[in-house]
């Protein structure tokens, strides 16, 4: 999973905040949550969510026995505060809505990925569509869809994610570092494999570089457009004819 | 300036309608006009302006003397339109605005380019930001961005504009073929380089598979990623410390 860090309310003001959460129990599950959308909601339901594991309620992120019962109870936290804050926002025309990514495994399950919707349902990837996206999901999904099948070794999939998020940042400034990337191997229930990049971080560089120079290498080796030279032949002038 | 065809009212409708206009004057003017959104605001603007070059009113297309003044001419058309059936089409909470581009080049002028907003108001492609985008922009934004500058040869932009337009048809149904492909040469006043790619156009195909060749070898050559492999070497845990 991989995200970044830039949140704002309106291009006059940009901040920074992590947008995944490593609320694993090691050695007994792994679990990921990444947000997007609402800061407001999203850090609502982040807090309640570990306020329920510090205080060993009974039905926490800990307990629940299983990754889709899991998605519901964050679906339920979304909406336990969208019905709280929903009719103050709603005055002001001010958009709340919020997704959140969970990934991750519990013992005696297979690994899963989710995406909860902002009105708290949820959808699950599959072997057929074996990733998810949220919030400014349309600049990184051609690199996917082209790249991303359920076969695709891991650590090939976690530099398609980073080079993802990457031209995300190149073409909307509301997209920024840091990224963070975690990769997890099923069955090791110990989240090894993380990494934040920083502004400036010289891995990031270095592959920007090699995917522009791909990039262009790949337009440059396109075989010539043969033109249509006749303009008789074309049945473009529908108007002037 | 390329194009796409496809044009729906829903998912369950789908129809294809040419969004790329060659209203020059040959000899003369070189007028190239392209249009994204509402298909019966943009037909209709596209109706009166042919209507008004047949009807040889004093102010049509081929008579107005530069292109800042064709893209107000046709800036007006789109209000004009909208003056009549916006509160119909309110009423319904049905989105009628329409974008256009307008590009090619008059007599004693240079070649310009304006993309003209759902309002009429317009703006014009500089030299810092040389091309312009309407309709569903930001799949195909970052291979544009990647590698088109005021100075990349006008063959190998074409090409870009393929692959851009390729990229976003792979991720958006509502985005398909036929593509419509002109090349525009600075004082030649004839449209002689143009194109249209149909479904199965071998060099569709072709290009397709070179460009998922690149994207492939470009993230398989990208270096390893170097992982943090201590959990408490990060910040991360800001939930469960």
């Amino acid at each position: 999973m991989a995200s970044d860090s830039r949140t704002n309310a309106g291009v006059d003001y940009i901040s920074t905040y992590r947008k995944m959460f490593d609320l694993s129990l090691p050695g007994e599950r792994s679990i990921i949550i990444c947000n997007s959308g609402s800061l407001s909601v999203s850090q609502g339901v982040l807090t309640r969510v570990n306020r329920d594991i510090q205080a060993q309620e009974a039905k926490n992120l800990h307990t629940i026995g299983n990754m889709y019962d899991i998605a519901q109870y964050i679906g339920n936290k979304s909406r336990e505060i969208q019905e709280q804050d929903r009719p103050w926002l709603e005055k002001d025309g001010i958009d709340y809505s919020c997704n959140f990514l969970l990934g991750g495994q519990i013992k005696g399950e297979e690994p899963q990925l989710y995406l909860i919707y902002p009105q708290g349902n949820f959808i699950q990837a599959t072997p057929e569509t074996p990733f998810l996206q949220i919030g400014e999901t349309k600049y990184g999904k051609p690199i996917l869809d082209r790249t991303i099948s359920y076969e695709t070794p891991i650590e090939d999939v976690a530099k398609c994610a980073l080079l993802s998020l990457d031209s995300t940042m190149k073409s909307n400034i509301s997209v920024g570092p840091p990224i963070n990337l975690v990769m997890y191997e099923a069955n090791s229930f110990e989240m090894n494999n993380k990494l934040e990049l920083r502004i400036g971080a010289p891995y990031i560089a270095k592959i920007r570089k090699l995917w522009e120079q791909s990039v262009r290498h790949a337009f440059e080796s396109m075989p010539d457009i043969e033109w249509i030279q006749d303009l008789n032949d074309s049945e473009e002038d529908i108007f002037l004819d």
